[in-house]
């Protein structure tokens, strides 16, 4: 079995180590050649994984067409911006019998197409699985035990992945509802925004198991509306996932909620953060498409207004607080 | 509006001073005369609620019949091994017009009974409303944003409850599966050792969000078997509580879960918690139910043989990693 991996950040990397553990050859692309050099000269790459040692059986490789030649699966884990753009670049060389597995999470800028759909439009002859679930990186590198989801329209390719990517350290449930889990995926980290908006405020652990249980609900309401099963956001991809973010100093979505909620405005947390804090585009991208498909988001409306509008956020809880009644039974079977 | 509290522990103590601060009059009986007279002469309960000062309006009352005669509401906040026999002693001064709420968590000894269905057995001609989240007791006395459900067969009881019990700080939201609510409530505490014992172990935030959802998935299939709505346990009676119960230090489970986790056996992790650890009589019930209705829990299983046939804890975690392959859709609409 040969595999390629696109991408050498902190996900492609720990796959990477977790596919050559079990025996694989692994080739590694990225457009920084930086990183290819360091995984093969000093088995590292310590701007994304401190600490690992990476196995002998990963090879960085500089050139697209020689990493996904001759593989039998292709993995995409690259920034859901440049998704698009690294499927056009990759398309010549793929073959229709390769698997393609992506790990990216997100929602393309305004046409809101999940990852898989691009995936698909760029290479239409071949099987997509997507895997997604509640994975640090740096715990799957150390192999600490972890469970994941492959979700695919077809499931004897979601098995086929299920087959490859399972170990004693790496639990893999197969789902056919690839909608729900990219959906999941894609939304959590506004949910994460939130829960460290409130943990900012000084709000209790009551409150942010609220949002995160309402917020949950919400997704589900998105999610059914475009075709999803709603107990697939009760599953890893959904509530497993959120869970991880949520409650990890890890997630940069949740730290920079935290300042926003002791005080800081929108532009001066970004910039402590450094990095990309996606749950801010999410949540514009989100409340725009559930407006267009009319779906209630309450939560997604007023982290909009306090990320966009300066409303304050203890008036936001407020307000959520006293919404109407309701009953909390939406899907009743 | 007159309310009647039976126990003053934590959340009896916590409901009430949110009731008081609604402005309703509320009574409250305990069978421990010293609390009725500390509430009574200074304001205060400061075994189960430290720093709070109770409002005036709450008052403590030594014979039961003076506390339940004159009330619209009378709330059951006690411990589930002795629900049935303050039932027994309430019951003759119950009036059918009086709606019954629990807030106590529990399965029966021996009989498995719900705490609803016992309440109802003793008092048949009463509407039974069960109030079920993730309502830590000390941050709903201190007005902390909380979220609950009031579940009622008879979903008109529950919206009575719900105007009763809501305003800002404090929202309700209805359901009428009772089942499903108090199941999710009941076993709960077992996910919460188990989480706790993979802490101990010094596994990750990986290992954890799998052990809650696939905790919450197996607590899903018990449920729908005894007749309850799947998507119950995707809620605030569900995955919210266990949320709350998990991550929480103040959980006595998680932190016998944890004691067990870095080697210690039961007994003594149990005397060192020093207050009932719930969860260990849980598991035993649960697994005896779900043996004796044939549905598969592989974490209470394995939790089972770790707590009582010396089971090696990280043996465990590596039999439910290894199991046969699965599909996550158990629930598909």
């Amino acid at each position: 079995m040969r595999i390629a991996v696109l991408g050498a950040g902190s996900w492609g990397s720990a796959i990477s180590i977790h596919l050559a553990k079990k025996g694989y050859e692994v080739d590694v692309w990225d457009r920084n050649a930086d990183l290819l050099n360091e995984i093969n000269n000093n088995h590292t790459n310590t701007r994304y994984l401190k600490d690992i040692v990476f196995p002998s059986n990963i090879k960085g490789i500089h050139e697209l067409k020689d990493c996904i030649e001759g593989k039998q699966v292709v993995i995409f884990a690259i920034p859901s911006h440049a998704l698009r753009s690294v499927c056009e670049l990759a398309k010549p060389f793929i073959t229709k019998e390769q698997v393609l597995v992506s790990l990216v999470k997100g929602l393309e800028n305004k046409t809101y197409k999940r990852m898989s759909e691009i995936i698909e439009e760029e290479c239409p002859n071949n099987e997509v699985v997507v895997l997604s679930g509640p994975t640090h990186a740096e715990e799957v590198s150390a192999g600490i035990p972890t469970t994941i989801v492959a979700a695919s329209k077809n499931i004897e390719a979601a098995e086929y992945i299920q087959d490859i990517f399972m170990d004693a350290n790496f639990r893999v449930y197969t789902n056919s509802d690839v909608v729900g889990v990219e959906i999941g995926a894609a939304v959590k980290n506004i949910v994460a925004l939130a829960a460290g908006i409130s943990d900012g405020l000084g709000y209790g652990d009551n409150t942010k198991a609220a949002l995160m249980t309402r917020g949950i609900a919400e997704i589900t309401r998105l999610g059914v509306k475009l075709g999803a099963n709603p107990m697939t956001f009760a599953g890893l991809a959904g509530i497993g996932d959120l869970i991880v973010t949520c409650t990890s100093m890890h997630s940069r979505n949740r730290r920079c909620g935290i300042l926003l909620g002791k005080g800081m405005d929108l532009k001066t947390a970004m910039e402590s953060i450094g990095m990309v804090v996606e749950g801010v585009h999410a949540t514009e991208a989100v409340y725009n498409l559930a407006k267009s498909i009319d779906v209630e988001m309450p939560i997604v409306n007023a982290l909009y207004d306090v990320l966009f509008n300066n409303r304050d956020p203890r008036d936001a809880v407020n307000e959520l607080m006293t919404r109407d009644k309701k009953s909390e039974e939406e899907f009743v079977f």
